[in-house]
């Protein structure tokens, strides 16, 4: 009996190799460098036991055990957050340096930095959970949002990587991110700036693109989208990206569900609420409800039929 | 050389136990009784494989191994459960009690009677499952079904934390439900009552608010809202919950994608068919099919620009 | 004290039992062959570390190990892949055969033609890639899209399903399909037949019926359907399938976010655009820009209420 | 380049499977039962925690947590000995039957007897924790003894292998007392017989013979050996065994380091004492104490050299 | 069918609960300490990492990661090794205060002072690394003896516990020296006193008493006793401790295999030699070399038999 | 409060840091090649798989699965075993060549021999499968000698250790022989030449040096030693090694219990048998039985103290 695989195995192997010297675009070989999707998603992992003390990795706090056990975080994700940011740092410098050098030194200060943010980030977060408790009647408490809440996680994740991109390692922000976009659903480029006390309700569908402006208090519902108006192309095809190309939000505004909103110069002034469905490519005045005529509905009875 | 995170170790973790000291809302630190929501999902797994048996847990079923195996599973349900409604019951009732008294009889108790209700849950599931095979000409079998259709994992996971709900668990119901929400993209409230032999297609984007009803033989596909019409707010801002604000579906009504359907005064009675993309915030005869105006298309040739 | 749980533990199980024996659709007792979602889940894991050397699975890749690298996760895949192959056409197969005869040389041959399609496969997702970059301006660099995207991965995964439907393995091709819906967030049947250089921004929501056709150069965005246009049922209920029940897309089409198209015999001709929200039911002549008009905005200051 | 593995990959093969062919002793292909001896190892962990609960399993054990906690264990157990003994008694029988049956009943009745006699055993165990204790003058309280002693880990998985053996499991028997032995150093057959409250000091280099009986009280040091004094041989060379080969202890016996006593018909009477590094092949009366003429010693100085 | 297992549970359940209730010895039930052997064997294999770096713990050190390394390897330790100090402090003295008290800031005492006293052990242990490299015609490098010697793992674990147990926590240094005894084959209680420069060839069968002392430069080979003379008891039968029992080694002896030195006034004075199987109670001047008459042999030839 | 730890991490930090650099013997620092303990245990893990297929690795083989199930060992196998040596052979010729210089291709090529020794190897150990049946009355079967006796695994590791020091890989071989070692209790050189049909019973405290000859049909007992006589020091008071320094054994020699054998010109010739305990320093002629003059016993009643 011959078993194919084992008779093939050499001419499957070298049509492998064959197709990775063909392409450089899906493979990574020879490089010195490489950060791992999956040491920054436990990166994620720990930051949320630094963010939410208690709620999350299994150990009962007390006051006693408390220091050491932040300790024994940050150093954690210290040393995963260095490794990993030298990593992305260096293979992103990787064209002006051939295969790429270390950027150690830089990875050290911009943890270090990145660390010291996270009261600040707690600050914020403990005004969306109160936003998240304000705006869902069916919330019972805070242990409710916290636990279960993926609107919250999208939020918690998308603060954590802005930081990551402001401080120079848009890599790591984007695989933050889109491991985000995979457990909820909402699609929140880093790059996005959202205020304080932001609460998405449902979230599954939610988009908002990389250069959207969202003040303080507003609350989203599911599948709303922060988009762009239109795609320019360069010559050789490729979209042109760079300006402002989402809208802005100011405060106090609420977007119900599915409403589509485009274009980099498109401001929803303070206060407004925008109904469900909407499609808004203009500009929307303070304290504005807007509504859209409804498509009007056709009752046929089936029994009539 | 210095290393910056070592030098800053302490004044790192001085400023987050001063962020920790700062807010109540985003820890929970001194407190005996903390639920675990990866344990939680780790009795969806393991309640999976008793409601599928076969199908799910790695092992061959055969006559004799299959009351020792159904036995092992009870028990390891049994005391996981009771552990974490403890928790959760505790935590919940942590205000009257100060930090928190054990409510172990309690969860004994609702473990056994949930326990008691898998072969009606099951009974609700086959129905599901036939629903998914008459509704989607796809499905090429129930294995197909079983093994692969988020509808059916989003429904099984409804169905139990609708359950833990009714029998006083709100808090690991809603983490149950939010956890079939990151897998599915179906956020289904397990405050919602739903019939059966229901079938969701697609899913991604489902929302089905926590006062819904829904009757027997409904179908909906992807996208569709069950929703709130309008949110009050009570005198400190908090959105008011707690009385029908989500509308009732009755028996064999079948729900296009993105259709949205808002109000808990708003019934969709017996017979009805809603068409993708409408939006309806009234109530439907009995056997109406209701449709929307389509929006006008304005088609225009590029090349003639 | 009696715990309740051990004196109902024969009472329970014995309901439990009575659940499995009255109901043939959500158990599979008894049988030989049975397949492993996670094994599945596990080629999927593997077959990526093939298709993305040196991105995925966290070995640094040189000229010198890479053949054995290579090799080794062939063998691996192949035996799993064999294995669970077996295990699918042996359940699939079991009405004529009773309870399943194994097929264990025709997965062999299935799985040696699979392996060998491979290069192809990865010929394909280099383009896809190109498409990303081209057409994503918030997108850096090629890492940032083979680490990041979903649509990438749900586009890769489709790709790895397709082949294997073709070869014969419907259950698996499904199962690894909903893997992906669930990981991303979009629903794309391995029976649907798409071009080179495919891409989908956002992703979320976007539904790719069985039987649709898309050519090359095509892009889509988040919530966007292929559907059918209607279901219609045979005498006892279960609606029909087995005929071309979504659109077909030309070269070099653009949907925006949202578009619903539906219909086996629509066709949206070379180069045309569709807007966001649109929903069409006829086919389009090449070239067009369609548009639809939007629903009248109404502008109320709140102010004034 | 070549990689001479994947050159060599077919051939090496061929040549592993045809050294399968040529030799029975060495491998178990084609069998549908096998026993597995990591299986067996959990069995034992798992056992070791019912017998001293408390000290293994991580779990901070109450009155009210203990009753569903012993029941967990005790199922668990239950199923891994009954798939295990199935395994052990099918590939035992096998000669009688081709390949082997199914001996499940079998299996279940002896795990439902082994798991009767747990009680009796703990009854063991707690006599020899008191001998441990009273014996070992730097014993500082029984947590240090079962803990710690490696003489109390071998004695345990002993009594419980003694019990298996008697039950007619053999094989299983067998894998227990020599997956000790790895542990702890000292080989003790589970054929022998050992009274009440026994406890062997340092344990490493025992070995107790399949045919030695030990009394009450009996304290043994380090490598003290219970064997047989000749090895006759069969026809074909085999050595014969099937009668009584090593000692008999009667009760209140000590045994002291690296003394070694062989012959089925010597038999240390009660209350004896024998010396270390004695070497005795012939009987000894009651309340007798054994030393030997030590060999004399010849002290040289090295200065003088 | 009947299951014989399920029929018994509750029966089996009943009589190992009520087994438990007969002994204390074998429980530990109700408690709020308990140390846990494996977390204790974890802080010894970290432990090793900071004493070997390189050598053990996958990574590949750099004078840049190395101070991050450290400092985690440390805090991990450190939060690790103060749980378990505590678990020990308090369960050993839950006689004074009942079920036991929190001795948490003894514990981290303990460990902040232990911790400081790794460099010296380093100092040690390079010593005993130079003795076994000068000491083994065998050794080719000390890559080998770091790697693969138990002899120097015995000793690292004694002067690992031999800290603790100076430090005040007895019960984890023995359940260290136990756990180096079962891997080893060695058993060095972490009361006895070892001076630099130590070396065990073999080590199988060592035991080394509680209260031995041994000087600098010393070997051993596998089987060396250093034990107690004589064992009295007190009036109710236990052995009694408390005192000098194990003999005195000074500096420079050399002990071959299987020696056995008894009793605690016996000293082995500086530079002495003492020969394979010797048996030894009473004192050796300096520089002595003490070899013992062979018992004589008797060849005789089988053929004439 | 003040954390003892976390004021002095810095400080103990540096002391630890401060001590790498005083001692180059105990610390891999800024080394690029270095083994891993836990991989080449995994590699003997592996081996054993393909050495006994059936017996370990959890799959029941049938002639189908056979052939699939050796390459996928074989390919691991070599693997990681290209990767170990080449970390062996670079840590150990980092002398000449600085750091340490990639030995792929020699790894490669010592890899591809060791696998095509395989066959062989199985031939010999099943000779010693045999040799322990028929030497062993307490063996029921060949079952019970593969799956439990620990002299077994002894050999087999030393046999695969023994090809790999022929090879060229003298520190891999080291690491394995003392896994064994640690494992069994048996401590064999892989230096040593043993012949077929080799058996150890109750193996603990074997030792077997490295220049040890061993010929076909030896049987040895647990403690038997093959030493050196005695240890000549070169001027620097390092033992001199290199020359033979240990016994050799002819055919169809039996080694009873705790017998020591020394000195490299020291012959067991042909068909000899050395009595338990016996101590052996001069060649003994063939077919001899030695039995050495026990010490006279002293029998004393304690009732007439």
């Amino acid at each position: 009996m011959n078993n194919p695989l084992s008779d093939n195995l050499e001419k499957l192997t070298d049509a492998v190799l064959e197709s990775y010297r063909q392409d450089e675009r899906t493979q990574r070989i020879g490089l010195t460098f490489l950060p791992s999707r999956s040491k920054i998603v436990e990166i994620i992992r720990l930051t949320r036991q630094v963010l939410f003390p208690g709620y999350y990795g299994h150990k009962i706090l007390t006051d006693e055990n408390l220091r050491l056990h932040v300790e024994n975080l940050l150093v954690q994700i210290g040393s995963a957050l260095t490794d990993q940011i030298n990593q992305c740092l260096s293979i992103e410098h990787r064209d002006e340096t051939s295969d790429g050098e270390s950027h150690l030194k830089e990875a050290e200060s911009i943890t270090n930095e990145f660390l010291s943010r996270i009261p600040n980030i707690r600050r914020m977060l403990a005004l969306d959970v109160q936003a998240a408790y304000d705006g869902d009647p069916a919330a019972k408490n805070f242990d409710e949002i916290v636990y279960c809440y993926p609107g919250l996680y999208a939020v918690t994740v998308y603060r954590v990587a802005h930081e990551l991109l402001h401080l120079g390692v848009p890599l790591m922000s984007r695989i933050m991110s889109e491991h985000a976009h995979s457990i909820t659903g909402a699609d929140i480029h880093p790059g996005a700036t959202i205020g304080e006390s932001f609460f998405i309700d449902h979230v599954t569908g939610v988009v908002i693109g990389e250069t959207a402006i969202i003040g303080n208090n507003v609350k989203f519902y599911q599948g709303v989208t922060l988009g762009a108006k239109s795609f320019k192309k360069d010559e050789r095809g490729r979209v042109i990206g760079g300006f402002k190309r989402h809208p802005t939000l100011e405060d106090n505004v609420t977007i119900y569900a599915h409403a589509t909103i485009l274009g980099g110069q498109t401001v929803i002034a303070n206060g407004s609420t925008i109904a469900a469905n909407a499609y808004i490519t203009e500009s929307v005045a303070a304290d504005s409800l807007v509504t859209h005529e409804k498509p009007k509905l056709h009752v046929k009875s089936k029994k009539r039929d």
